[in-house]
């Protein structure tokens, strides 16, 4: 019988790891709780109603419909037993693996007030997605049906929390849509006095960019109207909006769109793979593994991913650990499939070294920031150059050719016309305890 | 002040009206539930992961961006006072009106047998189609993980109720995903394995065609796997499947995904219009209109589409009953909207006359049927020219430029490829209370 491979998640890390398994003489399993990978960098899309969740999202299966080693199942792994080899499903099936590759990825962490989660949702899944595509949306829906001015403010003031990537994708996408989408659709009120504020904790957006990048995105987002709040905690948040602590004393902002983007914690199956194996656990809950990503005292066992709290080993350079974007991932995935092979083989695993290629990120229209390491040293850019490398190399790396092509068409079109395709909430949301009044009026 | 028209619900038949006022001299205000006008014949495209819902569905807001007679809300109308002439939104605000259009449509019936409804779902919005799709999706996915063979073959036992368009067009599209779409993509599973059932209680499928486009419809979807059964009538539906009579005596059919376009009843607002105005309704629950589409004793309210039951009144023949298809609906609402600019000038309202171009259903990949009046005579046809005849008259009548495009280009490739574009569950939904074992076995 041939070693069976368990990959568990297929994220970004899972799907390169199966991939680069393809000629290998083995039988893989991959779980994964959807049917679908998720080109998550495009996620934000989704829920700002540009793009459809099909055109980011392509069903596991499909994509290794020609790889004949691969058996893919929906399921969501709970347990793992590393003496038995199993894992077990939520149902109480157990799968039997010779390898393990553990990359369940990570969720929002609310920094232990979970309670502000329903107030607050984050982006991770396609269902995050649509419930925040549904919050913005019926925000000016109900803007348009409320008369009183400042019920009407407090739906019009839309408040993302936490300055990654996905904030200011988000806040600067919001305002796009407030000042160039739909200007001219509303009779009552008028979309461009919808205001949009980043709260971030540290003194800077963007902190994994080199500062003058940090600095241009944040007057970027200043050009699209986003009004920018630095060094700014978060000490609570309701169904009415949330309270911020600045230098200038706590402030409280009316707002019935509040999205979370601050915080991230590792899957639960951390904690499960802490119990069976005793292995340590970050502050985040990621699982701190070898040089070669196994876990320790269990060589057939590899985390990788945002799961994994990993570090860079670069010849005659001290460790660094590795960030977590999807580069690093996908080649965690390929290198923990290598290793797999050099086991078989009967050889040593290698340690794993991490490539940066450099880092982007968009902010809108026109708007974006890039670092490239090169051998000449550091490119650095910003503004439309960085827009357009940013959109090229997104598509390029979309998965599968027709959603690329899909995609280009949604956002030629929506360049052309500063229009946004998915502007569809399912059902009727609209929140009718709203006092709206005679809305005749 | 000028008149103001509130037209109830934005289908075809509302969407129409309002178009149909863009010249008079009157305030519109458009009430719908959702936030989109949607384009109801592809609906079961999306419930068979074969288009996004983005791309058959336009928010309403855009469609009348440049109308600025119209103002559009989102909401429900749950009550009408034809004496005060104001309609109640579900939240108390009330909208005036000196001319109302009532075009809340229809929705599903379960002939008095409500807990079918969660075994059975129908198809009428988004929001029906998601679960449709995630429970066919799925149920594929919880076969490949189940060990027994019985459970296996019921959750690969697809049961549709109801030989209409809409049964047809799902039975049909069910088969060929089964046959073309998903083989090769399961290790465990054969998809081809799985049966499609189309359950009709009369003697022939597609009842509003002629008797030999029935016979043909009932031939292509033999053709394409699925078992018909005529003249059998549903006596239960369950968690675990349903119970039918035929003449050849009671029989369960075993599945775990049953979809019911069987029963078709009027949207609620016919019972509040009618205690308003004491107007009859019929057995569906449709208001009897007068033969102008106006309420009996109410000249400034009128009611079209699947909500009314209304005459053709062609010249020197008998009144004929208006058939619940989309062209009917159009024909109304523009109908109305002449009305009541015959009103503001003084006229007398005109009777309402349907002019029939024809009838159409798809059954699948190159099966269709089709029955047009023409001068010469009826011209009925099937097969591939059929098929033909109604994607092309389908992508033309969708609403706006962008989604015709994307729908073909969907579709271009869909047929090259036997590959459904949106294959794409949102959440993690698959049961895991399904007996699945070791689904390593």
């Amino acid at each position: 019988m041939r070693p069976h491979v368990l990959i568990i998640g297929c994220g970004f890390g899972g799907l390169e790891a199966a991939r680069a398994l393809r000629t290998a003489d083995v039988d893989i399993t991959l779980v994964d709780k959807t049917n679908h990978h998720l080109f998550q960098p495009l996620l934000y899309q989704v829920a700002t109603a540009g793009l459809s969740a099909p055109s980011i999202a392509a069903p596991i299966r499909h994509l290794f419909r020609g790889q004949r080693n691969v058996t893919t199942l929906m399921g969501e792994i709970v347990a793992i037993d590393a003496n038995a080899r199993t894992a077990t499903l939520k149902d109480g099936a157990t799968l039997r693996w010779d390898h393990l590759i553990v990359a369940a990825g990570a969720t929002h962490s609310y920094f232990g007030r979970d309670d502000w989660a329903e107030h607050a949702p984050g982006l991770k899944t396609l269902s995050d997605a649509f419930e925040i595509r549904r919050r913005v949306l019926l925000a000016f829906e109900a803007a348009e049906r409320e008369d009183d001015p400042v019920q009407r403010a407090a739906l019009l003031q839309f408040v993302v929390v936490g300055g990654g990537p996905t904030g200011v994708e988000l806040a600067g996408t919001f305002a796009e849509i407030a000042r160039h989408t739909l200007p001219g659709e509303f009779r009552r009120i008028d979309p461009r006095q919808a205001r949009v504020l980043l709260v971030e904790g540290s003194p800077r957006v963007l902190q994994a960019m080199p500062e003058r990048l940090s600095e241009r995105a944040r007057e970027q987002l200043g050009a699209l109207g986003v009004d920018v709040r630095l060094n700014a905690r978060v000490t609570g948040i309701d169904a009415e909006g949330l309270d911020i602590t600045t230098a200038a004393g706590p402030e409280r902002l009316h707002s019935r769109c509040v999205v979370w983007a601050a915080g991230v914690a590792a899957s639960p199956l951390g904690r499960a793979l802490a119990d069976a194996t005793g292995c340590t656990l970050d502050r985040a809950g990621r699982v701190v593994v070898e040089p070669d990503l196994s876990v320790k005292g269990q060589a057939n066992i590899q985390v990788i991913g945002d799961l994994a709290a990993a570090q860079s080993h670069a010849p005659g350079q001290p460790p660094k650990p590795v960030p977590g974007v999807s580069p690093g991932a996908k080649q965690m995935g390929r290198h923990a499939a290598a290793n797999i092979q050099r086991r078989l083989r009967g050889e040593a695993t290698q340690a794993f070294r991490y490539r940066d290629y450099g880092n982007l990120a968009t902010i809108g229209r026109h708007s974006a920031v890039v670092d490239l390491g090169t051998p000449a040293g550091p490119l650095r850019f910003s503004g439309l150059p960085a827009w357009l490398f940013w959109l090229f190399a997104h598509v390029y790396f979309l998965i599968g050719f027709r959603n690329r092509f899909v995609v280009l068409v949604d956002w030629a079109w929506a360049y052309w016309t500063h229009d946004r395709n998915a502007r569809v909430v399912a059902g009727a949301g609209l929140s009718e305890a709203s006092p709206a009044r005679d809305a005749q009026a």
